[in-house]
C-alpha cells in the first residue's frame, strides 16, 4: 500500500534529529507531565524538530521572535511530575484515538521516546487538598511534598547536565481556597507551609515555591493564581526569577480580546455578550465542579469591561459534553446597538482542539521564560501578555496591544545585540 | 394608549434643536442623497442632536476625537443630488417598512425636515454611463454634468451661507472602465473630459472633479475608485484640498480586517477564509451586476494578504436575497492549521443593517473632513484609514493599526492647541 | 409623510371587521391575559380578521384544517385573569418598544379594544404559593380562589352570551409541588383544595378545577402540568371536557422534534445533542429561578430519547438575556456519527420571537378545543400533540407524525360531514 | 508503545471475517469505482463484517429493513471501470491524508484487497464526450464501448460466479447535452448509439444501456439522469429489471427535505432559503465548470416548491474549497414570516465528511437493488426515494413521507413472508 508521503521514514528522521552529542542545554519539568498538552507539546516539539511538521502555531517561529537567540526546541529535555494517571505513551494514543489530531505514524515514531521520558516523571500521590474529603492523616505533609519536588528537579537537572530548568504548571482548575493566606509575605507563607494549611495552599502553590526555591522560573498555563501569592512574587524577586502566568489564552478568550475593540473603536455598544463552552477533555470533566469552574470563570468574565470600558451583560457558560473529547467547541452571541439604537448581532463558532491550540503557546513561554533568565531579568515577564487570560503585571486586555508588548521587548533586545556587535 | 417614554414629545423635541439662529456653518453634499445611507445619516444627526437617540455608532463622540473642536451635528445642512428615485422621505419610510429599523414616529416628526431638503437636491437625468446601451445623443455633454454640478455645490453655499461645503459620494458602485486614461496628468484627465469620453469617465469621476474645482473636501464612500484617479490627486494637491476613501468599511471587511491578525500572532495558518454576503437593498440589486460585482470584490480580497503576509484561498460571494432588506447577513468560514499542522475551523455570523452600519461613518467622515480642512490639511486624509476598505494613502488593512492613525493624529491636535493654550 | 401602504387607513379598516351585530359565540377566557403572547394573540386575532396582516403562522388556516367549520377567530370574546402587571395596552406598546414586532400603526388602532378588554379581566392578588415565603394568613384559601375564578368565568360568558368558553393558561413555568398529592382521584383533589394545601396544589391546578367545574375546555399552554394531575382528569371525563397541553412547542424544541427523525433514519449515531437558549423575556426572568426552570427542562429533555429510541448525552442550557427582549436566541450543537464511526457535526440557530411564535398556536387551539367541545369530544385531544412539548395523551414525539394525527382528525370530520350531506 | 483498542489485531480479524468458502452472491460493479465513494464504500463494507466498526450509517442496519433477506455485506464482491486516476489503494490512503476520516491501520489492514480488487477494474480511456474539445477520431465509438463495458460485467459475473450484479454509477456530475435524443423509444435511442451521437448521449446513458442489456439492476447515484432518458425507462421494462436514481442526498438537500415541512405545519411562510455548499473534493473541483454545475444545482432548486406548496427565493451557491478535502461545509440561512408578518430567521451549518455520508446509501441501494431483482420487482424502486434528491417515479420530496414508503415496503415483503411461513 503506498505511504502518505514520508509517513515511513519518519522513524529515521526522528533518529537523525536526535543526534546523541546534543546538548540538552534546557530543561522543561511540567507539573501535570502526563496530560494532554503535555504529551502535544513533546510529540509536536519532537515532529517539528524532525521537519515532519510546519512551525504552524509557534509565535517564537516567526521574526522578530524567531530572530532572538531563543533555545532551539530540540535543545529542550522534557519532565516532570503527575498524579498517577495513564503513561505518556498512553496519553498520547488516546489522543489520537479521542480526537485524530496527531498522525499515527509519528505517535508511533515518538513511542520510545516518550517512554524514556517516563524515567524522569516523579509519581506523586494524589494529595488530599485536590480530592476534598481526605482526613489530614492520609496524605503527606505540605513541606515534604514540596521538598520531594526540589529533589526531583535538582535530579533532573543534573541528571542532563541542564543550564536551566523552566519549570510549567499544566494541571487541571483547582478550587481557590476559602480564604486568603494571613499575611502577605514570603514569611507569612512559609509558616503557613510549615503549619501545614492545607486548607490555604494548593498545590499550584507548592510547585510554584519549589520552583523559584530551585531558581528556576515559573510558567503558570492554569487559573490556579499562585503567581498572585505575595510570598510567591516576593519569593521570585528576592531568587531574581523570571515568571508568568496565569491561564493560557487558547479560544474563546482569545477571540473576545482580539475582537472586542472592533466594537469599540466604531462604538457599538455591546448589549450582551454570551459565551458557551462545550468540551470533553479531562479539562471539561474538572470544571463540571462548580468550584472548579468559578476559578477558570474568573479570568474570562473580566476581559470585556477592560476593553470596552463598561461591562455587557456577558455570561460565560462550560458544559461537559464528552463526545467532543478534545475538541473545544465554542459558540458566542454578541447583542450590540448602533446608530439610531438600532439592535443588531454577531455570533461566532470557534471549533479548535484544545491541546492542539496550548501546546505551542507553552513551546513559546519556555523558550521565553529561558530566554528572559539568561539575560537576567526577573519578576513578571509583561512581555508575554497575550498568550494569558489574566496576564501577570498587565492591565491591558486587548490582544493587539498585547502583542505589542512583546514585539517592543523583542525590538529592545535585537537592537542591544546589534549595537553590541556594532562596537565589537 | 400610553405611549413609549418620550416618542409622544419627539416632535417639540425636535423643533427645540433646530433653533433658526443656528448658524450652518458646514454642508454635506451628496451625490446619492435620496438613497438609503443618506436618509439613515439626515434622521440620525437630527435625532442625536435632539437627544432623542444615544451616540452610538459614532467614533467621533468618543474621546479623544470628542475632544477636537469638530463641526458640531446640528450644524451640518444637507443637500445633493440623485438620478430620479424616490423622494427622501419615501426612502425613510420604506426603511421603516422594509427593515424596521428607524422608529415610525421618529420618521414622522422629521417629514417636514425630509421634505425641506428636497429643496436642495439637484435632479440629474440618469447618464448613458451608468445604463449601458444609450446611445451618445441621449445624454449631456460630461462638461455640462460637471458645470451643473458645480453650478449647484456653489449656489447651495451662499443659500445657506456655508463656510464649507464637503461633498461625498454615496452612489452604488459602478463599473470599472474597460480601459485607463491615456496618461495621469489632470490635464489628460481634462482633456478627456472635453473629448466626452463617456468609456473612460464614471460619473464619480465627474463628482470628484467637481468638487475639488469648487475647492471642496471629498469623500468618496463607494467603491467606485475615483480618488485614485491620477488627475484627480493632482487637481487635490493644486487646490490643497483634502479627500479621502475607497469603499466604507462596515460589515465583513470590517470584522476581517479586526481579526486577522490573531490567526498571524499564533502562526496559526489560515487556508481558507470563505465569506458570504446576503443582501436585500438596492446595492444587493446593483451588485447582482457582474462587473458591478468586480468593482466591489476588489476592495474586499486583498485585506488579508496585507494582514498575513500571505494569500488564503479567499472566496467572497455576494448573493441578492430581496426579503433582507438592508439586513446584510455575512458568513464566513476560516479555516486554519496549527501546532502538528493540525486544520481547525472558526466560522461566523454578521447580522448588521448596512445603512445603520454606513450612516455614522459617513457622518465622522464629514467632520474630520471638514476639521482637516479648517486645518489646512490637504490630499489623501490618512488618519480615517480604518473607515474604509481600501484606503487612499495607507497600505496598513489591520484595523487596529489603522485606528492607530486616527489616535495619533487626534493626539497630535490636541497636544498642539494645549501648547498654544499654553503659551497663550 | 408618505404612509407606507395602508397603514394609514388601519383604524377604519378596523372598525369595518368589528361589526356591533356580530355574535361573539366563543370566549377565549386566559390565565396571565395581560402578558406578552395574550397582547400579541389579541392584536394579531384582530388584525388578522380586519385583513391587515397574512395569515401566516396559523396552522387552522391552512387546508384541511380550513376545511372544518372552526369558530372564525373575529366570534372570539377574550376575557381572564392576571396577578396585577401592567395593563394589556402597556403590555402591547412594550412589546413593540422592546422587540419592534407588533407595527406602531396597528398598535394604536387597536387601544381602543386592548382597554375595552381591560374590563374582562380579574385581577387576583398575588397567592403564596406562587411567591414562596408569605405565612399562609397573607393570602386567600384555594377554594376562595376556585370560587371567584368560576365566578367570574360565568359572569364573562353571560355578559357577552358566549355559546362557549374555552380557558387557556398562559402563566409563567412554576415550581413543581414539593411533592405529589396523597392519593390520585378527585376526590383526594377536593379534600387537599378543601385543607388548602397549597404545598401540594398549584395555581394552575386551581384553574384547570375552576375551568373544568364550569364545563369550559381547558388548554395548558404552560409547562405546570396540571392536566397530568388524576384527580384533574377524572374531572374531565366526568364532566365530558375536552382540555390538551403541556407546554406550547415554539421553538428548539419544534426543530429537534423535526429534525431528530433525519439522524434516526439513516443510522446516524448522535453522540451529543447540545442546546443552548438565550432569552430576555418575563418567560427567561423567571427561568432563572432553579425550581422553575426545573419545570421547563423536563419537557425539553425526553424527545430525543423517544424519536432515537436510545438517549445521546443531552443537556440544555437556558440563559437569560435582558437585552434580547422576546427575540429567543438558541444554538443547537449536534455531534453524530456515521459510516466508519466518523464523526461529524451539525449545528443550528433560531431567531425567533416568542410570543410572534406562541400566539398563533393558542388560537389554533382556541379554535380546535372550541370545535371538539361542540363535536361533543372529551378527554385528553390527542389530534392536537404537534403544539406541546409534552402532548397528553399522546407519546409519539416526532412532530411529523404528530401532525399526522390532526390530519387525520380532521380527515374524518371532513368524511363524516361529506357523509351526512351525502345522506341529506 | 500501547495500541488504541484492538487496532494491532486488525489484519487477523479481517482475514477471519473473509473465509475462502464464502460465497460471493452478489457483486456491486461500480463505474468511477477508483474515487472517494467507492474506496470508503469497500474499507467500510469490509471493516464492517469483521466487526472493527458499527453499524452507523447503515439504513438496512435497523429494523424492520435488518429482517428482510438481504444479501449479506461480506457476500458482496466489487468490481467496475474508472477513466485512469489513482489506484483504489491510493485513493483510500489520500481519504486518510486528506480528511483523517479512515483510521491508518484499518486502510493497512485492507489494501491487500483493494489491491486485488483492482483486477476486477477495467480501465476505459477518457471519451471525447466528457472532455470536451477532442475530435471524433480520437475516441471509440459508443457501440464499441458499450460492447466492452458489457462483456466486462459478463466476465466478472463468470470469475466469481455471481448470482447476480448491481451496476451502480458513481462517476461525477457530467453536463446536460445540449439537446434531447430526437424521438424517446429505445429504438431512437439506439440508432443514436450506433450513429456514434456523442453530442446527445452521455458515458451514463452508456453504463446503464449496458447494465439493462446484461439484465442487472442499476443504480445511478450521481445527478446525470440517465434513468430518465425514455429509452432506458423501457430498456428497464422489457428487460424486467429494477432501477434507481437520481442524485444521492446526503447533506444539505438531506436537511431540506427534513426541515421544510417544520415550517409548511405551522404556516411559517418562508421568503427566502439561501444555501451555501463548500467543498474540496473531486466533486468540487467538477463543479466549478458551469455545465456540470447547472447538471446538480438542478434537483437541489425543486424540492423546496414541492414541500411547501410554493417557491420562496432559493439561492444554491457551491464553492470550491481545497483545503477542506471531503468535509463538506454548508450553510444555510432561513428566512421566514410569521404571525402578524413578523420576519424571523433559522440558520444551520453542516459538516459532513461527504463520501462518509455517501457510501453507506450505496451500500443500502446495492442491498436493495439486490433484493428487488430476486423478488422479480422491475422499473423505478420507489421504496428508495429517500436515498435520492430527484428519485425516480415518485413525486413526493419530504423525506419522512419518502421514508414512509421504505418502510410499507418492507412491512409488505415482512407479512408475505410471515404468511408463507403461515401457511407452510
Amino acid at each position: 500500500m503506498p505511504e502518505p508521503d514520508g509517513l515511513s521514514s519518519y522513524r529515521e528522521r526522528l533518529e537523525m534529529s536526535f543526534k546523541p552529542e546534543t546538548t540538552h542545554r534546557t530543561g522543561a519539568w511540567i507539573a501535570g507531565v502526563r496530560g494532554d498538552i503535555a504529551a502535544t507539546l513533546m510529540v509536536g516539539t519532537w515532529a517539528r524538530a524532525a521537519g515532519l511538521v510546519s512551525d504552524a502555531g509557534l509565535t517564537t517561529a516567526m521574526p522578530p521572535l524567531s530572530d532572538l537567540s531563543l533555545v532551539r526546541p530540540d535543545n529542550i529535555r522534557f519532565g516532570g511530575l503527575d498524579i498517577g494517571g495513564a503513561r505518556l505513551a498512553e496519553t498520547a494514543a488516546s489522543l489520537y484515538k479521542r480526537s485524530r489530531t496527531i498522525d499515527r505514524d509519528l505517535l508511533k515514531a515518538m513511542s520510545d521516546r516518550l517512554v524514556e521520558t517516563e524515567k524522569d516523571v516523579l509519581d506523586l500521590p494524589e494529595m488530599a487538598w485536590d480530592s476534598g474529603g481526605k482526613s489530614e492523616s492520609d496524605s503527606a505533609r505540605l513541606k515534604d511534598v514540596i521538598s520531594v519536588v526540589r529533589t526531583h528537579i535538582r535530579a533532573f537537572k543534573e541528571r542532563h547536565r541542564l543550564e536551566r530548568v523552566i519549570v510549567v504548571n499544566l494541571t487541571s482548575a483547582q478550587p481557590v481556597p476559602a480564604s486568603p493566606l494571613p499575611g502577605d509575605t514570603l514569611g507569612d507563607l512559609e509558616q503557613a507551609i510549615e503549619d501545614n494549611r492545607r486548607d490555604l495552599i494548593t498545590s499550584s502553590i507548592c510547585y510554584a515555591y519549589a520552583a523559584l526555591s530551585e531558581s528556576c522560573p515559573y510558567v503558570n498555563f492554569t487559573p490556579n493564581e499562585e503567581t498572585k501569592c505575595p510570598g510567591i512574587v516576593e519569593l521570585a524577586e528576592l531568587r531574581r526569577i523570571p515568571f508568568c502566568g496565569d491561564d493560557g489564552k487558547t479560544g474563546e478568550t482569545l477571540i473576545k480580546t482580539a475582537l472586542a475593540h472592533m466594537f469599540a473603536y466604531r462604538n457599538l455598544q455591546v448589549l450582551s455578550w454570551e459565551g458557551v463552552n462545550l468540551l470533553g477533555n479531562n479539562d471539561g470533566k474538572t470544571l463540571q465542579q462548580p468550584r472548579n469552574r468559578e476559578t477558570k470563570l474568573r479570568h474570562k468574565e473580566n476581559v470585556l469591561e477592560n476593553i470596552l470600558g463598561y461591562q455587557p451583560h456577558a455570561g460565560v457558560t462550560i458544559n461537559y459534553v464528552p463526545s467532543l473529547g478534545d475538541w473545544k467547541t465554542a459558540w458566542d452571541l454578541i447583542h450590540f446597538r448602533g446608530f439610531l439604537d438600532v439592535p443588531m448581532t454577531m455570533q461566532f463558532t470557534w471549533q479548535g482542539c484544545d491541546s492542539i491550540l496550548a501546546a505551542p503557546l507553552v513551546l513559546d513561554l519556555i523558550r521565553l521564560a529561558d530566554f528572559a533568565h539568561r539575560k537576567g531579568e526577573y519578576g513578571p515577564m509583561r512581555q508575554v501578555a497575550a498568550f494569558f487570560k489574566d496576564p501577570q503585571g498587565v492591565e491591558e486586555m486587548d490582544l493587539h496591544r498585547q502583542y505589542g508588548l512583546l514585539l517592543d521587548y523583542a525590538a529592545r533586545h535585537l537592537t542591544r545585540s546589534s549595537e553590541k556587535q556594532g562596537t565589537a
